[in-house]
């Protein structure tokens, strides 16, 4: 038991999912929410996300040790500004913001301003779904996940040990980054995959969407995202999704290059350019299968084991 | 019954996958596969997926109603060629193949030039998997599939629809479009997203990939592929799959503007920028949300009844 007293602001998605993680682990004595409606404190009291949850912050806040930010991104930073004249000395407070270089900043601002006793820690537990709500927190994957963690200068390093140790306690693997290189790193594997496949799914005709297959269906899962979220996070890390967007596109208007020699079958640069789009699948592949072979040999192997089991 | 004698030609994951649910729901009195190891005979007739195999091409297919081409596109017209000698008057030949203008030419082309009595009609079960051979032919989805059939002015309009009937039979959703609309329509919904998800790898760096979550999982997993077959299907349908590559391009083009003009916050483009990504993240959303709702609301259904069973 590492906390005694887990606040969580925000009963969404997100936070539904870590509080329900939390107690069943054992990692806080007390899961308290906060939310902003009846309809909410019921729904996540009745799934077991929390042992309490009320409407007033300042008391919630004040009786705990460590308080969670899982307000959307666009409302951290007003959601700290709010909490850090409730909390007690050394009260740590941490968020799961997916974009971290702006919140961070602003919030250590803040601690100073307000000449709060406080400890900020920026967390980013890399996990998520395209639905909404704790109605949906089942659907969270947290075992296995990854979570950065991104203290600075400034930061308190027995708060970030425990900031670590409460991750770590929900079966995330975390990882150490500045803000800065962390909105690089994730500019790259989320957001611009957040606006790829919304960018996938509208240049389908009308017969192209119906006749899909799984392919475009896992592609254009994160079209599915809510839109108010993702600009925000975007607009919170534009300077890096702009750098990664435009590698990618340079990656296709190579491809299109390419496929344009394809295109002239029997021609010199036909057969190069078919050379150089195999290579270019292949050291993909090769990338993914190394990235993912452990995952999908585990999933196999239980495939394997599930058949073995219908057969006896 | 519809076809009395089913010849599979090439017993791989989509081979194993076809036979297997042919003779599970009595699409045919009798399947049987032709490959080109004992190894793979041995394994096909293991897991049900063929009632006999053998390394006889020929002897197979003079013996069939229905020969249905499961090699890789490379490989179809030559198949095709191997295969009509062997045929009788009337047998009916198919195929499975991911670009379908230059097989269907050809094949029609090999038909008059042999003077073959066998009627070909294209065919396009969309479905597959990033995993290869029969061992993985569990993992492919039939039912509910969509199955393009490609009739030309030559089709054998009796052939057609036996065809149809056969597809239909093993649950899959048919829909009849040209060779050439085919190919026009699969380059963007299965096509160019087979080249973007590699793209996609391709852009990361180690520690993006490293930290990577659900999304960027879902949106590589055609990049672990097979580039052989992939740069095939590509190579085939190059010209769609340009055109279609290109509109993805100009879809990002005017994204990276966007995103520019959001890296300038508090000048008068920003506040415009965030309107027109919220606006084009919100549309995507919505074409999501339409093509894929019934099959969301079936899955979380699902989720319901075994949580609700869980807990009897």
């Amino acid at each position: 038991m590492i906390f005694y007293r887990v606040c969580i602001v925000g009963l969404g998605l997100m936070g539904g999912a870590i509080g329900m993680a939390a107690r069943r682990r054992g990692s806080a004595s007390r899961v308290i929410g906060v939310a902003d409606s009846r309809e909410t404190i019921e729904k996540a009291i009745a799934k077991g996300a929390v042992d309490d949850a009320t409407l007033d912050m300042r008391a919630a806040v004040a009786d705990a040790d460590m308080v969670i930010l899982c307000v959307p991104v666009r409302s951290i930073i007003a959601a700290a500004q709010a909490v850090l004249p409730a909390c007690r000395e050394g009260t740590i407070i941490t968020d799961i913001g997916s974009s971290k270089s702006l919140i961070v900043r602003d919030v250590e601002q803040l601690i100073l301003k307000q000449k709060s006793k406080a400890h900020f820690v920026g967390s980013h537990p890399i996990t998520g779904s395209e639905k909404k709500g704790i109605e949906a927190s089942e659907t969270i994957q947290l075992e296995g996940a990854n979570c950065v963690i991104t203290p600075t200068p400034h930061t308190d390093n027995e708060s970030y040990r425990k900031v670590d140790e409460f991750w770590k306690s929900l079966g995330l693997k975390t990882a150490r980054l500045s803000p800065e290189e962390h909105d690089a790193v994730l500019a790259r594997s989320s957001h611009v995959p957040h606006l790829l496949s919304p960018a996938l799914v509208t240049i389908q005709t009308e017969k192209s969407l119906d006749l899909s297959g799984p392919g475009l269906r896992d592609m254009s899962r994160l079209a599915g995202s809510d839109p108010t979220m993702w600009t925000d996070i975007i607009d919170q890390n534009a300077v890096e999704v702009g750098k990664a967007l435009k590698d990618l596109g340079q990656e296709l208007i190579t491809l299109a290059q390419e496929i344009d020699q394809l295109s002239r079958p029997g021609t010199p640069g036909a057969e190069a350019a078919r050379e150089r789009v195999f290579r270019f699948l292949a050291d993909a592949r090769q990338r993914y299968d190394k990235r993912y072979a452990a995952a999908i040999k585990k999933e196999d192997d239980e495939a394997a084991q599930d058949a073995l089991l219908d057969e006896i």
